[in-house]
């Protein structure tokens, strides 16, 4: 099972992302989860850590960072 | 079955990208096409009409673009 983490901000950009996502992930092999920044901003820092700059942007459990189109800036959720 | 486009130019971004995707991808949804367009050129114009920008780059069969990261811009493969 793959771990997948989907940080976005509520932002258009970031449903859309998360709608067609949702759409093509393999979810009996990815369990993925979905983390809206602008409702917990405390993950900001895990998120920063992981190497993220915006939103939405998938991260994977072996540390890749999938930057999908731009909604914001991680440095403007702070 | 959803039918989607991931346009490359074999830069560095883009193969990891690829790697990535085809791991999270439910591949019994989802058509999966692969277009190097360093090595098809001709292409080019095709995924400029999709809305691409830069790659790699996912295009779904509704139209979305997803843009991952960034290896190359259009233009500069022209």
């Amino acid at each position: 099972m793959t771990k997948a983490t989907f940080y976005h901000a509520g932002c258009p950009v970031c449903v859309s992302a998360e709608q067609d996502l949702i759409h093509i992930i393999d979810r009996q092999q990815v369990d993925l989860e979905v983390i809206h920044l602008g409702e917990t901003p405390e993950k900001i820092v895990e998120a920063e850590a992981a190497g993220l700059q915006s939103v939405p942007a998938l991260v994977l459990d072996q540390g890749q960072v999938l930057h999908i189109n731009f909604g914001a800036a991680l440095t403007d959720l702070e």
